[in-house]
């Protein structure tokens, strides 16, 4: 998209357009608010595999019947440091947010607390959840799973998610560190566009309708699945995202939720699990002093940049000149938008 | 080693062979049994590039004045729900154990619980640390810096060290499901073995003393470093594996302590973070039955085996025969026993 082609939009503006588009498929008022900031929020700091360009699918979810858009969570404190939200079937972010306040009084009154999210589906990007608990001085890390598309490492058969994780912590004299990752070794979107191109795939990321390993986007595509990051370790850290996202949480397993009755569905009906720590409690009262030191070596040490910064990047150029939506995409929020 | 070579002896029999040595040289007795048991425990599971393999660094580094046998911890009561341990520059088991069942009371009490440990040498695996909470109903995630060899992925400098994560949860009907994994694509001690044997290395596994890619093991030992596993996903795991064991507990990071006035130091002087959660919290009566669900799962998906599983069976073995010794580490332990 050239910047003259582009659209360019605010951020509230973007709010309110997908706002009214959650309304009239069914998102109660609150919940359509929420959802909308969070999307919108994406797509300003360019994240843009989840942004509007996930709209179609919350739209096709919403019409399949398969996700409650006006599900009312209920949040259950289960313990001094622990809470608990039954989503109930509705999407992650209004159960998230349902019970964020309370949760950061738990944090700040016991040093740590967990919050476990269950019937839940969460279709979004992982950092919108974690990286305001560091602006507000905290450090976070969540976890989410997803639909059965990873193969475990060795294996044959698609049993976990893409299983991201993201962590979050406040970083002296800059934007907080973050980043959100998936456990598979590569995003089904990148597959896609390889498989667009002709491409081969480098060694390791998925596997034919058979099991067997290849660098054939369109065999992963056509049946297959993808791996596991890193082998049998980014294995080990899926299998614990999903014992954290679903085991613990009472929510479903990445292959374990039966969408068949609902055609268009594309939410995965899952769980999500936060860990949020006060690192004031450390007694190292010079925290983010000592994340900004540690940042600072990486990058000293030639990593070319920080996972986020890119993102924030986005972002000030964003609020400053409005969000640019190409014409193709602004169209195609204005048709969902209007009867 | 063949078995007919190999001398068997006793686990109390080997915890007590090793506590003597660290007596000897200059541990206090209770710090002894502790660090003994630990050392002992890895010999008796087969995870031997941290039991008795690390006896004469152990000795090496206490003869060093580098780490002080007779350090007595100070645990802090700093919140509800968080402990922290000042190890005074002893070793980290002795620190962790002076805070243990405090830390589960808090988790029982709270539903979650964690413990930052500072000023604390670490020199052996993880998995002991984690595997007993869920021997208790727990589970539990510790990470633990440690000397920095890994440079940061796209980097020249070594900054991370092997950064281990180690996880550990009930699971229904055998033992508990643990992992313990370093932040680097390669143990050391694989390189060294690869560069014996003459063979190269995969790529991604290190740099030579330029910073440059290598295949050649040797070139990675001669000034060379590791990298991260899995890319700049591993990285970002290194690097919150720094934030949480150095800048929340307020201990060094990996390449920060000065150990070269201390000859023979072998240790590292870092922190360890635990976060140990009350599965029964999350409501899901049936926590340890879901976990053994997904790990069947993932094996019946073709996983040939999960990780901690080989260690399980050592360790049955160990227990019905003893643990085999090689006439020669038992030898070594002999010589450093006798005065």
């Amino acid at each position: 998209m050239t910047e003259s082609a582009a659209i360019h939009i605010g951020f509230d503006d973007l709010v309110a357009l997908l706002k009214t588009i959650f309304v009239r498929n069914g998102v109660s008022e609150p919940n359509a608010q929420i959802l909308a900031e969070n999307c919108a929020g994406c797509e300003r700091d360019g994240s843009l595999s989840h942004g509007i360009f996930r709209m179609p699918g919350y739209v096709s979810s919403l019409k399949s019947g398969w996700v409650d858009g006006k599900a009312v969570p209920e949040v259950e404190d289960v313990a001094p440091a622990f809470l608990r939200v039954d989503a109930k079937g509705g999407f992650t972010q209004p159960a998230f947010f349902a019970a964020r306040s309370h949760l950061i009084e738990k944090v700040k009154a016991n040093g740590v607390a967990v919050l476990a999210i269950r019937r839940s589906h969460h279709f979004s990007a992982l950092w919108p959840d974690v990286e305001p608990f560091a602006d507000e001085g905290l450090v976070a890390l969540s976890v989410v799973n997803s639909m059965a598309c990873v193969v475990p490492h060795g294996g044959h058969k698609a049993v976990f998610g893409t299983n991201p994780i993201a962590f979050a912590s406040p970083r002296a004299g800059s934007a907080p560190f973050v980043f959100d990752q998936a456990s598979s070794a590569i995003a089904h979107g990148d597959v896609q566009i390889a498989a667009r191109a002709g491409h081969d795939l480098k060694p390791g990321m998925g596997v034919d309708r058979n099991g067997e390993p290849t660098t054939d986007p369109k065999a992963i595509l056509d049946g297959g699945a993808l791996l596991p990051f890193g082998g049998h370790k980014g294995n080990s850290i899926a299998l614990m995202i999903e014992i954290l996202s679903a085991a613990l949480t009472g929510g479903y397993f990445s292959g374990e939720f039966d969408w068949s009755g609902h055609k268009g569905a594309q939410t995965p009906f899952t769980g999500q699990f936060f860990v949020v720590i006060d690192p004031e409690r450390g007694g190292n009262h010079a925290f983010a002093d000592r994340v900004a030191q540690i940042c600072d070596l990486v990058l000293d040490a030639g990593q070319d940049r920080l996972p986020g910064e890119r993102r924030h990047n986005t972002r000030k150029a964003a609020l400053a000149n409005g969000i640019p939506l190409s014409p193709q995409n602004h169209d195609m929020l204005m048709a969902l938008a209007t009867p």
